[in-house]
């Protein structure tokens, strides 16, 4: 069965293997009149990439994004957007050694049993590689939000167990305009860190990480998104809320593990009283005194920032020796995961979830249309 | 844009207000030659309602599942199998205060937002009420998962932010023919507990939450659930990963906040070189070394136990007095949710949660006979 | 795999077999705000059942449509709308013969084929009583498209091979404005039609359908069916076409065996030279010289009257004995099919037509406001 | 809304115009362990380039398709295949008359109606070059189907109002055996017959040909489209019966406007005595005494040759010059369209009507897996 198309209104179809000739995406369902170019596209792609710094990845391809279809004279026709990246700079021969041998932690052995032929090489299409496409239609989707005013942030959280502080404290507590205002200097400092945390200096944020580099291992975290603007009553009860697709969409990447929408685990923890949000009356609208419900209620949305965080779990691509099976021998094989690997490739994961986030608000908003009789 | 339809191959769609006529389910896609009767509905439904236990709500329907299609002499005949639930015992005028005043906490003012006109009494469609459509759901999808030998089993895991013990330590370690074989003993411990937890005695949390009642307050809390024997490779990467769609259907319960699946948060917090799940040869097969990946790898489903867990926020139905507007005339309004409200609902979202699984599991079953080329 | 629902943003899932408590059909995703009443299912209901015409069938179920959700007050809310009808006067007994002993020309043997399992009562699900459940949808989406100024209309237009003229001549060449200021006058005609066709004086055809009975046999013919005053634009390529959504809808009616969509099988014999439909300015606007095209240029709607016609075969119930199988014991058997059977049941498909044709545009008009970017 | 996507199990998502850079074909939901080459593709995409005649079409491009993933080492893998097709050989100024004055018979206008901005250069993605994906597609569904002994044969069966004798009469009347044994024979005949009828001569079709083109007009016709050896029980009813999928994907392509499938139009037009396929035993297993039913019960395969025939309407890109309208002033301007354009391009046509019965019934094959308990 397929299973590698997001979207019912806007519908984006992601293809390829990262050793493969090429990668790429379809987008199905965005309207025409949108101004989209190329270039649209670099700055997403270089975050995904590591941006300036070395630190966060050691493999570099350079991704380009060839729009194939839809775009005519720079401006979307509403037909299929077809996106492409070429592979190049891969390694292929680094992953002989993984043909019939599995990679433990890794997706190779479910991907053998669910269909038996696979391509072993560069973990073929559960490779992280394949985020390229979805970033690619991540840039799409962002222009069609941000023509409603409507704008994706995502920034490091956690290292490990550990969670990170930002310089702006109480950023949770923020309304959307206070928010907008701040956005510019949050996205400044988020740029510039390496670790893509909100924190002029990280420092002994990097220190943990290279010691655990050292160690040839690796490290997890969580990722915190939040979506600014948005109109009300967006989502679908009661299986397409908005929460319910978020969460669809961000557990789709790899390494997920734990996702929190709108308040979150926090209000698992408090009282009832403590998260009613008390609703009232400001000029000739409504207003709520608190966000504990970061900005959902019922599974749609209630104008207020919408919060949402994404939990990943450390690499499973580490220098140490594990035991596998040569699955054609039946053979016990030391694997010893070489190469150019990240400890710690959260950082640049962060134009992924921001690329999930942005997908699906898109699709949530033209979907929303159809919600009342005019 | 419809939204109340969950599956690709075995599709459920609820309908459904909580105080109209009555609320169902339409299953299509439901294979033909499966058992089903009406009396295969009562353990669930009666679990759904509290079971023995006074305890846990003040609002006494008697749920009978009606089945009015689908089922010839009590075997499933492959058309849409329609399930339906007379609403008894409503008391609408109950509602009469917020037919213009919005709950705080609740659907009311999103469903307001997005829809105009809305059903106010018992909350309509966003009412728990509807999960009785799920848990009918449930129990066809159960009987096929059990035809295959895959068993579903749900239970409380926190009281607010405090982690409940169990009477059989290390049950995330349990290998699936160790908890096949507790299992048995961990249902009927399960259904005898008043609070669905793996315990004996509860007394302590017990008095913690009648003591959170007696302030007219409320608590939330997590619920973990378990597949167990599940095959090998369910789950269609990239987006419809076996961890995205149980996401998916976990976040359109009601009151959701957080998911953890397979390993969940640890993962994230632990070193790479702890939670590879180092593969081994056992006989003509392959087994792991452990199950820290908690039952996927790749999004795809390894045959090991396949943990998940949902926390909920304390319900927002309470005693307590707070600030709402009259939508009509724009008045400020004081808000008091009277009548048979739950303070810790949990324990009756059990079978809620485990009708989640089954449906997601039993689609994913049926979705992955066409993986491999024959 | 499910094939009860059609539809992508009005989305219609039927349920029910011709002999069970009841059928219906939930639609989701109509939009709140309309108006809908039981009363409103009447007039169609009745039309599909006959009429005033004792002629069209023998057998006599009174349905009413119970609104069981979706509205409150008389008003759509948005949520999904659950529609029943009970089953009442059903003669199970005469369906006894059949149970092991499949009927030449209807679905008995080929649903044995795929489920084994069946309902033979009456054709089960393959019963044309099914289509109950289709007028009742079809209700509701002609309250959409009624409320934004368009119009379907259905009527006999074949009996056997021979084409039935009307009492107005150039039907399919008239504009918009022409046939809507007709469309009283032509509805009122058919309904007092016992034969649904555009006909003061049908009693040449009568005698013909009363000869066939008398001879224990049957006959077929053609159903037209128009769209007026549509939005341009309506229809998604290159594979949701107008017309392929029509002629899937179409298609999916029992009997149904030949679909012609916009200019149909004429286009195919014209000259290109012949079929080209000037465009010329008018006023502010653009106009056709013709409509040869039928109301669609590339699968989209121009505005212009939108034409399909639909040719049903002649029913296979006749009172003829022809040779059959005992599926059990491996006997040949003669099966005589008695009882309440049309000769010439296209009348009461008029509204049947009618209700696929609306489901079909009212999705499409709800599909169409995401085309272009604002 | 989207609509480049057809199926549901084996999904073909299409993309590309006329005379952007390249389009293509992303298959997902195709089984892995399918051998696949780039030489696979090349009969069919001759085929559709007209074969060695020079006759059916003035425009020489030369279509190779690229596999850019879901193959390894010729092997499907059960990711997603892109397949990629480059546009070579456009001359986009032929068109630069057309960018503000709609063609009249063509999408142009519609299209402008429907999304504004469009790319007007060979009719943009409405342009029948668009097929040549649908092609690419269908070799990869053909292969499916070849491997459960399924056949896929197209003809051309009409010429205008005229239907082309065959030199093998009673080929509606031929079982499956019967036919399969013909099948190499007719294939040969139709790949070296210029028209694509079973025809040793078609000298005086090609005559009538000849004389409409020297007059600067077109012509249509009909194509009939077999399926032989089927499994029994395909199809979903009540909406997604076997007829209104394949009537669904017929009714895409370009210039459909009728379509017949099963028995067709004489089954409206003879009584029922002389349709009901009476059914027999033979030997352990059951027959048919006739396939007056084409193939089809209820919408669902007998196994019996499955027939279909489509119409479509003669081409409207003519050198007769007709009136239209320049949009952006509002001044009438006749138009001629010049250059490379087919008068009968239906022989073309055939391998694309191939492929999309091939897509449709590999999908209906995939989706019947689970329709039965096991």
């Amino acid at each position: 069965m397929q299973g590698n198309t997001f979207g019912r209104i806007f519908r984006v179809t992601s293809w390829g293997e990262s050793h493969g000739a090429a990668l790429g995406v379809v987008i199905d369902g965005c309207p025409s009149g949108l101004h989209l170019t190329t270039e649209d596209f670099l700055p997403d792609m270089r975050l995904r990439q590591g941006g300036e710094f070395s630190f966060s990845t050691a493999r570099k391809e350079e991704d380009f994004v060839q729009i194939e279809s839809g775009v005519f004279e720079g401006i979307t026709t509403g037909t299929p957007i077809s996106l492409r990246v070429e592979n190049r700079n891969t390694k292929s021969q680094d992953y002989d050694a993984f043909r019939d041998t599995p990679r433990p932690g890794h997706a190779d052995l479910t991907t053998f049993w669910k269909h038996g032929h696979r391509d072993h090489r560069g973990g073929g299409r559960s490779s992280a590689r394949e985020t390229a496409a979805r970033v690619a239609a991540g840039v799409v989707a962002k222009k069609i939000l941000h023509s409603q005013g409507v704008e994706i942030f995502a920034f490091l959280s956690k290292l490990g167990k550990t969670t990170i502080d930002t310089d702006f404290p109480n950023l949770y507590d923020h309304g959307t305009s206070q928010f907008m205002e701040l956005l510019p200097t949050l996205r400044k400092l988020r740029n510039k860190n390496p670790l893509r945390c909100l924190k002029e200096d990280s420092s002994e944020l990097l220190d943990q990480i290279e010691q655990v580099k050292a160690n040839g291992d690796s490290l997890g975290g969580e990722i915190s998104a939040v979506a600014l603007n948005l109109p009300r009553g967006l989502g679908e009860p009661v299986f397409d809320k908005l929460n319910a697709l978020l969460a669809h969409a961000y557990f789709s990447l790899p390494a997920a593990v734990s996702v929190d929408i709108g308040g979150g685990t926090k209000m698992s923890e408090l009282y009832g009283s403590e998260i009613r949000d008390e609703i009232k009356q400001k000029g000739c609208d409504i207003e709520f005194g608190s966000n504990s419900h970061g900005g959902l209620l019922g599974g749609m949305s209630t104008g207020n920032p919408l919060w949402s965080s994404i939990k990943f779990h450390s690499p499973t691509s580490i220098s140490q020796t594990i035991g596998s099976v040569d699955l054609k021998t039946g053979e016990a094989k030391g694997i010893q995961v070489e190469g150019r690997h990240d400890s710690f490739p959260l950082p640049r994961a962060i134009p992924v979830v921001e690329s999930m986030m942005a997908v699906t608000l898109a699709d949530a908003t033209l979907a929303n249309t159809s919600s009342k009789f005019k």
